[in-house]
């Protein structure tokens, strides 16, 4: 398995290129490629306090994704897992720091102390404002007093944000950043490695365990464990934040890693829900990607104790299409089904005409069984005449039931039946070509406009056409020229019968996957069907 | 490698909860588990035209991810890659059916046609209006009549979405989402095959192919290529959509079938918008995983002529999260880099006294070299003496042009010239250090309150503390008691470097990687140099 790449060099800058063009105006980057790779807010009048934040790339949407109203005012882009330089992080901090000053979150990696440090020195040396916080929520590793910064910088970036885009100063925007960075506890867990663009991947992680406690870089998780399931998994990170959780209401934030499919992250949203910490939890942010590792298949788990302020921060509506929203969780009732599942059972009714029709039809059906299991042999599976032919048997079974007397009912009352008994996709088919007719019935038709109904819905939803090597190229010219009489109705339908053995490609039905030179000569065996009946029905 | 589900059977069911539990209420479900998983809008009042979709699941976000306000009322959803059955299909019409009826958005697979087919006919005989649109906007395969639904659904979704939203009767509904239909090209691309839940991965693409033309169900692609290069990638993929779209403007959105990461889509989003199909394109939703095809590696662009109504369809905002937005497309400028990326150079001045002294300290420095290496060897690579000479040595040799007369831009000057000439984490620290201590003192602290500024910065930038074996352990004793004298500042350096020898744990900073027994006994080598080099003052 390769990655969808060009060079490695210039992953970052295409990557950011590519986010920049499909922004909508709304983001702009400094003309520093290829090393100084900083994306900024276009709109950014450094009238408020700047969010800076930024580290190594393959953690998108963070933190580029995250530049926009209420969150970071710029991002300073490193290369894949490695801290941006000294002078890109200044480029960043001297871009949109004006007079009240800017706030560097950095997540907790020495590279990115330093650079961002350093780059903070050089901006102060000019004169600006500039405070850092500094991320540490990873819990895997308790007693290493440098914890890792993870998904939870999140909760800074939008709480930073949200007080800086109200305007609040300085000191204020870093004291409510430092709250959350005091407060946020983190934990990852995940099923593979991730894959370094350029370098092989290590598969250190067998099939069936899993890494627990583990960073963003692909750098191995504090332990392996058996993976058994979803609910296993996901207890084993809560009961790891467990501890940390007093019996405050909290936010919990769901991260995807990078590449657990969107139907695996909803298992393990359910299973995070409904686990103890779960119950603890007021709102959820995600699940959604937010802070990967790349192509890592895991996911993480961030929480947070919430205070009115941090409740309102994290609350409010920000534009971005990274950032999923934090959602008061809510338990919910599932809604009653409807009534009308069960289908209307007609009222019976007799008519002695319609009845003793119906079963010479059904006869005919039965009567053609062995022939037509035999051309069907020809070029499938040899079972359309018992297939017919049970159902017909069924009808016959059921005449007393029948709404003999009501046309529109009648038809209705066919295509139920047809759908019960026949099975397979002609049985679909005839019971909506059947209930179609009844529709078109009860609008008031005639008998062959009816029928022409449900002929066009059973084209619609059947997908077939005339010349397709259906049933369909007896029965439409059969039900098209029926106003001239039986006999020519007849006629019609064995000339698109016989027609059918020269079409040597089918383009729907089972015969589409039979090859031509099984079907050279033999015709199809439900218009041969179609034919049947209806020259039997002349001959009545 | 595993995946993150519980059972099997269950993988569906589990995943609609937690996505109901985390959607703030905003949707429910009907009470049909196992076999009926139909999702609803919560705030439905069957006042407008209800659409309806769905169909196997395994493509998260789609359908469910899309019910809400201006897109779906509901959605069914079937096993993995399997239809829902014609009872739940029918229970999401009753369940949101009112007089203004009801339209089925339907991807054209045989099962999902006649499944929604018969359902429709169904809620018809209880008087419903129900219309069918079956959406088949693959390309793969031009000569197959019946192309499959791909993402290009998701256009449908948001047009007719709207138009019910904006109280529009059936019929106009209709007719927009068959425009729709009619217009949208699809086609995918993927470097891997996907993992169907309880199934063992089909390994059918080998490293360096990729397969084009391909469905979201893990059949073969139409045709194996080689695999270069992300933009090699989308241009076999745009070639294909070239023929199918004329010069007009156009729509186009690229969709992760699942495991691609965000900064691989970001590369791909890049290539595509500057490529001959994306130059034609006003607009772009995603990149983004919609229509997925579990964890597939891959991606689709789809793409739809614009008319006035569907522009405005697209692009009115609806609140769901799994829906990126309709984005214009823009060109961007780079910004012109800031000013004062080149380090402010300062004013040389000349102090007699302060600059014997620091050429007196440097020399001290240079004078240990031998002896520090040499302890850095039992615990480290040895080259503690001769990194801290070399930045003594380059600080002689600048002596010239320090501002020598002024303390404060002499702090800021020896903290640049650090971290320009000496590399390695510690020389940002110093850096830091001297930087920090310079900005203190131009706010009027005394020395000893400058240079204990600057400790407390590098303590927050390096994270070291007192007590964990780094030079911190002998300056900031030295630093605090340095009102008392330079003896007592030398004792105390010197009492905090000999301590370090009995520190078995290093808790940052190199020695963090090494074994206690390598520790014991042996000072730390940037303590000792602090503690030598006040000693050295002492002596005159």
């Amino acid at each position: 398995m390769t990655q969808f790449m060009n060079h490695r060099e210039n992953i970052v800058t295409e990557a950011i290129d590519g986010l920049l063009m499909a922004s909508g105006g709304k983001l702009v980057r400094l003309d520093g490629y290829p090393h100084i790779r900083v994306v900024m807010r276009a709109d950014w009048d450094k009238s408020r306090v700047a969010i800076v934040s930024g580290g190594g790339s393959g953690h998108e949407p963070a933190h580029a994704g995250f530049v926009g109203p209420g969150m970071l005012t710029a991002a300073v882009c490193g290369d894949v897992f490695a801290s941006p330089s000294v002078d890109a992080v200044l480029a960043g901090i001297l871009a949109v720091t004006g007079p009240s000053g800017c706030l560097l979150i950095v997540k907790n990696y020495t590279g990115d102390r330093l650079n961002f440090g350093l780059a903070a020195e050089r901006a102060r040396a000019y004169g600006l404002k500039v405070n850092i916080v500094i991320v540490d929520d990873d819990i895997a590793l308790p007693d290493l007093p440098q914890a890792r910064g993870l998904a939870g910088t999140l909760f800074v970036h939008k709480v930073a944000g949200h007080f800086a885009e109200q305007g609040q100063d300085l000191a204020r925007v870093t004291k409510a950043a430092e709250q959350v960075v005091a407060a946020t506890k983190s934990i990852g867990m995940s099923l593979d490695t991730c894959t370094v663009p350029g370098s092989v991947k290590e598969n250190r992680i067998a099939a069936g365990k899993a890494e627990l406690g583990l960073g963003i870089h692909g750098e191995p998780g504090v332990e392996q464990i058996d993976f058994v399931s979803a609910e296993q998994a996901m207890t084993a990170v809560t009961q790891k934040l467990a501890g940390m959780t007093d019996a405050q209401s909290h936010v919990v934030l769901l991260n995807n890693l990078g590449a657990a499919s969107v139907l695996e992250m909803s298992v393990l949203c359910y299973e995070l829900l409904r686990s103890p910490l779960g119950k603890n939890c007021k709102y959820i942010i995600g699940p959604a990607a937010m802070m990967t590792s790349l192509d890592m298949r895991g996911f993480s788990v961030s929480v947070l104790p919430l205070t009115l302020d941090i409740e309102d921060a994290l609350c409010t509506d920000t534009p971005l299409a990274a950032w999923p929203g934090c959602v008061a969780i809510t338990p919910f009732t599932p809604i009653a089904l409807p009534d009308g599942l069960t289908p209307i059972k007609p009222v019976p009714s007799s008519h002695a005409a319609t009845g003793d029709f119906l079963i010479k039809c059904c006869n005919v059906i039965i009567g053609f069984e062995t022939d037509l299991n035999l051309l069907d042999a020809k070029s499938g599976d040899g079972d359309t005449g018992s297939t017919l032919a049970g159902a017909a048997r069924a009808l016959i079974g059921a005449i007393d039931h029948l709404p003999l007397a009501d046309h529109t009912q009648l038809y209705r009352a066919i295509g139920l039946e047809l759908s019960q008994t026949m099975g397979g996709s002609s049985g679909v088919l005839l019971a909506i070509f059947f209930a179609a007719a009844g529709d078109a019935a009860s609008s008031g038709l005639t008998m062959q406009g009816a029928l022409l109904a449900g002929l066009a819905r059973m084209q619609q939803i059947g997908g077939a056409k005339l010349g397709d090597r259906t049933m369909i190229d007896a029965l439409q010219p059969a039900l098209e020229s029926l106003d001239q009489g039986l006999d020519v109705a007849a006629y019609s339908a064995r000339k698109g019968a016989d027609h059918t053995a020269t079409i040597l490609r089918a383009n729907a039905g089972r015969a589409a996957y039979v090859s031509s030179d099984k079907l050279f000569g033999h015709k199809d065996p439900g218009a041969e069907a179609v034919a049947r009946l209806f020259e039997a029905l002349t001959q009545g």
